[in-house]
């Protein structure tokens, strides 16, 4: 497993709020025109013009939603900025800035939060966003990071989820299931190396879906593709909760019903592969699995062909009205009931 | 001190995510036309035409900033909302939107969090701000609130921390040191209670210094009235972490020296008289007690008939050239330079 083998420890009480602020913000540069004032003030100052602005935020507390004894903390404030940034995109909108807030304990050296601002420094290169502001403060046990991500988005060209229509199709980037299955590979090779610290495991062959799990992307690119196909979704999600679940909203919300067609949810070999080892059924995984951060929209039949060549995209579904209710179509052409899975983390 | 005499006990996980989310919101109104689309979709959708935006965010962490053995839920949840508000009107700008994210331990039931939220809810209807997000999640211990607050502003009205003056007024709204104070008596009688648990205090005489504790104020009414009197601050702060901690803020970034006169600094007889008390002294209070969420900023000279004879307003010192540094000056007229107190936080 991955190790902290960074010797140097400085203490966080060394440096006061200010320097620790400024010490971790120091290589962010700003990029936008939209943001007339950055770190440093009592807020933030941006500016927009005529566009409207998207926000979302989101918390992720150790022990709940990432265990650091795999998680590395550059991975993590990657992931922090990238989950954020996928619910800006399903809005059909362009990420602009983050504000990053952290609360951590005292057994954190500098070093660690490090690593952890790289990682955010990261996602904020690749996904051209610029870090306008944030909180830093003690916690009395563990790390917590809240990312509060904003975007833009012309008059008119945002999209919800109550916007699907009977008849519309349902379609999916990517492929499903691959982040809750290398969850699943990180916490087997976790019991294993508590049995026997020694052994090294050969994690290769999971690469793909560890990598989902631990570096997950948010589709940006899904957005600037649509535009350039001229494809305006009539609803989209971001699929962070797994695919059951976003369906239901898109139908809950639009009032219309689904068929979900099992046969068409894009599945990676690996994914496959890693299910068969473990014994579990990888369409359940596909459904409930949760942090793909794929996007999953409706589009007008019409915009069909314009889309249907795309590896990017697989149409999985078909939205029908309400009262035919939401169901999942097996490869032996039965119907199932799609139901969500509810929330684990108050159950634990 | 405050029980929780709430004997209804409505298990979290009851809920789950979305059912929760929704209890707690479902009081929630949307009054800002610049409020597109408020919680329920990926990200809240806000419109401000050509007015630039204000963004801020805090966390509040149990045991950290706040302590519930003597900090009623709602007075927390409010106290979490206007924190934040007073940073956006530290920007001369008006607060239209708050996001709020909590993690919460199973300790906490259903009714618990109602609590916080009407809170939430108070604060949300007395400054006229819309709640369009957030996020719900559990947490190993304790709470965490996590407040975004958004902000309008229009061209060129802001106001930064960096442009005062040589020759500026340094003016504070309010009175400072109360929330220190007040924090002070809560602690004792906390320690009073744990010795003896039917003790019933007699609070009455430190009823203004614990309200600035539990249920602080942010001064809408200051950017109001500066407004009506036609005067813009050459620069401006709230004061969150005490006085000497933000002049030294607006010293720096303004590039300016700064003579701070003991004499006029406004406190509260009630801070007098329990500073005695304590025997503390009440200058020390003011200059680094924190909490108080007042507006300290400075003005061009001639602004200083427009504000001179305002209860709200006190002139407390004079803007100086950079090299002159940054002093107190006492009651005695000996000057010593002022000092940030640092950050107590990583020290515990």
């Amino acid at each position: 497993m991955i190790e902290d083998k960074n010797q140097q420890r400085t203490q966080l009480s060394d440096l006061g709020e200010f320097g620790l602020i400024d010490h971790l913000t120091k290589n962010f540069n700003i990029n936008h025109k939209s943001t007339i004032k950055g770190i440093g003030d009592d807020a933030a100052v941006l500016n927009f013009d005529k566009n409207k602005i998207v926000v979302t935020t989101d918390l992720l507390v150790e022990g709940v939603h990432f265990d650091l004894s795999y998680m590395p903390l550059k991975h993590l404030g990657y992931k922090a900025v990238v989950v954020n940034l996928s619910d800006v995109y399903a809005m059909n909108a362009q990420a602009t800035q983050v504000t990053v807030s952290i609360a951590v304990s005292n057994r954190f050296p500098l070093e660690a939060l490090e690593d952890l601002y790289a990682g955010i420094e990261t996602a904020a290169k690749i996904y051209n966003i610029d870090v306008v502001g944030g909180d830093t403060t003690s916690s009395n046990k563990g790390l917590l990071i809240s990312v509060t991500a904003i975007g833009e988005v012309e008059a008119n060209n945002e999209v919800y989820r109550n916007g699907a229509k009977p008849n519309d199709l349902l379609v999916v980037s990517g492929d499903l299931g691959a982040a809750y299955t290398g969850l699943q590979i990180l916490e087997r090779e976790k019991e294993v190396h508590k049995v026997n610290p020694n052994n090294q495991p050969d994690l290769e062959p999971y690469s793909y879906v560890i990598e989902r799990q631990l570096k997950p992307e948010a589709r940006k690119d899904i957005i600037k593709l649509l535009q350039d196909l001229d494809v305006k979704p009539t609803s989209m999600i971001d699929i962070s909760d797994g695919l059951s679940s976003e369906i239901i909203h898109i139908c809950k919300q639009s009032k219309v019903g689904c068929d979900l067609y099992e046969a068409k949810i894009p599945l990676d070999p690996q994914v496959i592969s890693t299910c068969e080892e473990f014994n579990i059924d990888s369409t359940t995984v596909a459904l409930n699995g949760g942090e793909d951060y794929e996007l999953l929209f409706t589009i007008s039949q019409e915009d069909f062909p314009k889309i249907k060549a795309n590896p990017n995209l697989s149409v999985i579904g078909f939205m029908k009205e309400e009262n035919a209710g939401m169901h999942l179509v097996t490869r032996a052409d039965t119907k199932i009931p799609i139901e969500a899975q509810g929330w684990k983390n108050f159950n634990a």
